[in-house]
């Protein structure tokens, strides 16, 4: 600490991100990224663009990426936003739309980094229980906040709820804003994207760092009603005027492009999710009913952080969090049919030992 | 506007960058880029860097990066911090030192982005008014003020202070942070970071995007006491985890082994503008002296408006500023001398026709 930080520093508790050891070869199941790698298309496009340009100030509106976008959703391109990773989008949503002594909301167990975001920007939020199932209690959100933020699928939980719910919160929190951050949508989910010409309140974050396997560039994006746009625009532009380099806009926009590897990809990922999913149920483990890139599941014989433990120790990385109501849970990233296959023998060498 | 819009979003009034006109092909001498491609070596590591693991995260903490910054400038790594851009580490500068109600100062004349940020954060500003050649009254900062934020060389008058008027203003200003904003220093002025080890409270702000020919990829980053660095990595792990993607890293690390490429083309620039500047000065233009890849200019017998406009209808884009006390200058980005020679034919036509 120093004399010289803000009251805001001294307040604030980082989000920590998933390991990233570098002491030995892990597989590596602790962050949720994709096991394929991004579409060959986009690497051929950054090949293009790895050039003199790079000298050049890139678009600071990426119109050629939101059009890709508007064009993907059918929405007009003043409906899109991007920003540097769907983290920053989230940020942004922060200051465009709550003040300081303001209320948001969202539920007790989703993305650790909410309330982080609240109180980097001096930001009030409630939390409201999930029910016993660990779906989210889409009636209890308080009627009295500025706005709600749910994440659909939920994280860490993995479960979707269907649009028929969303649209009763956007009707029944009209006057509010109801941000609905899909990271995990493209593994089964449905996306609400459709409502939002419906529902003025409705603003969809997205990311390419997951489906789209580009977490190594940062690209997330919002759709929505272009008020609702053009006030993260302004935050943004209050900020940084690039957010997106020249390659990440080119590199998405390629990635948009090849709807193919795009869909083949994901359908394996489920794939390899569903029989997953299987084998751990068939060893005992209660596993949640995942609609995302991700098995959350708990063993009532093994705690979580032993057995988060027991799995870095054979070289496995597996992300567990302290959070009270999931200490006994492990989030497993799906990887490829093989290392899921690695995963499992370990897991049943830990059951059959106790 | 809508009803969603908070109040901060209401207030803000976004940072306007130069213009990027698609309508024809300009001589473009509007934003301060390197007329330089980046060092070969750059694009090399790019093109290695393009593989499967960008489906990836990088390394939150882009300790490669930091490392060679470090190495570079003889710190320790935690004495380094990076970001998307030095507009990004300079936003993340105002929740780090100040809080909403605090006031910092800055020069009157310099780069607009900082009331703009201030805005955001919700926190004051005082400005300080230039002397009558241009250069910053570093006598004049107020006492009372949180914090002094300079740019150095200044913006966009080009005009660099010496060190010692720094260490002065350190001194004088013990119980304060001073950012000192080195976006242009590479251009012939002196750095302030030799002064970051006696210092507690400076912390010096400098950017790939200038000197290193990197604008497209957005990269920048700050060195300062590891105090002060901490506070700034607080903020941005409470923003987004990874702020500088897999390629930008790699390539901002190459930048740097690549000493004598980096001198060989700021030496031309440099060369470039002292040439340049001499050709306007018999044209009878008034050049500011300028340690900065851009001349700043005015002449009493065209308005700066009028310049501007006259060189844009003839393929030339330069930049203009409405501010008050600078209406008649425009700033001009130095470009290839070729370029350069053909913006001086031009402003010879006009000073001959009148």
């Amino acid at each position: 600490m120093s004399m010289f930080w803000s009251n805001t520093v001294r307040n604030i508790s980082p989000y920590i991100p998933g390991e990233q050891p570098k002491d030995r070869k892990y597989i590596k199941l602790n962050t949720n990224e994709n096991p394929y790698p991004p579409s060959p298309r986009v690497l051929e496009v950054i090949r293009q663009e790895t050039s003199g340009d790079l000298r050049l100030y890139p678009d600071p509106d990426a119109a050629l990426l939101k059009n890709a976008l508007a064009t993907m959703y059918g929405l007009e391109s003043d409906e899109v936003f991007v920003g540097n990773g769907s983290d920053e989008v989230l940020a942004f949503c922060f200051p465009a739309f709550f003040d300081p002594g303001d209320v948001v909301s969202f539920p007790e167990i989703t993305y650790s980094f909410y309330p982080v975001y609240a109180r980097l920007f001096g930001i009030g939020y409630e939390t409201v229980p999930l029910n016993s199932d660990y779906t989210v209690d889409f009636g209890s959100f308080p009627t009295h906040s500025k706005g709600i933020l749910i994440a659909n699928p939920n994280a860490p939980t993995g479960i979707a709820a269907d649009l028929a719910e969303i649209e009763n919160l956007l009707q029944n929190h009209g006057d509010k804003i109801v941000i609905v951050d899909e990271a995990y949508v493209d593994f089964g989910a449905e996306t609400a994207v459709s409502l939002t010409k419906k529902y003025e309140n409705l603003l969809v974050v997205q990311t390419f760092s997951k489906s789209r396997s580009l977490a190594g560039l940062r690209i997330g994006f919002a759709l929505g009603n272009k008020n609702l746009v053009e006030a993260l625009e302004r935050v943004k532009n209050s900020f940084n005027s690039y957010t997106l380099d020249r390659i990440a806009i080119k590199a998405a926009t390629a990635a948009l492009e090849d709807r193919e590897y795009f869909d083949e990809t994901r359908r394996r990922i489920i794939r390899t999710r569903e029989i997953t999913s299987e084998k751990l149920k068939a060893l005992g483990f209660n596993v949640l009913p995942s609609k995302t890139n991700f098995l959350f599941v708990s063993h009532n014989r093994i705690g979580g952080k032993e057995l988060f433990l027991r799995l870095r120790n054979d070289g496995i990385l597996v992300r567990h969090f302290e959070t009270k109501g999931i200490e006994n849970f492990v989030r497993i990233s799906i990887g490829t049919d093989e290392e899921m296959e690695i995963l499992a023998e370990r897991l049943k060498v830990y059951v059959d030992s106790i």
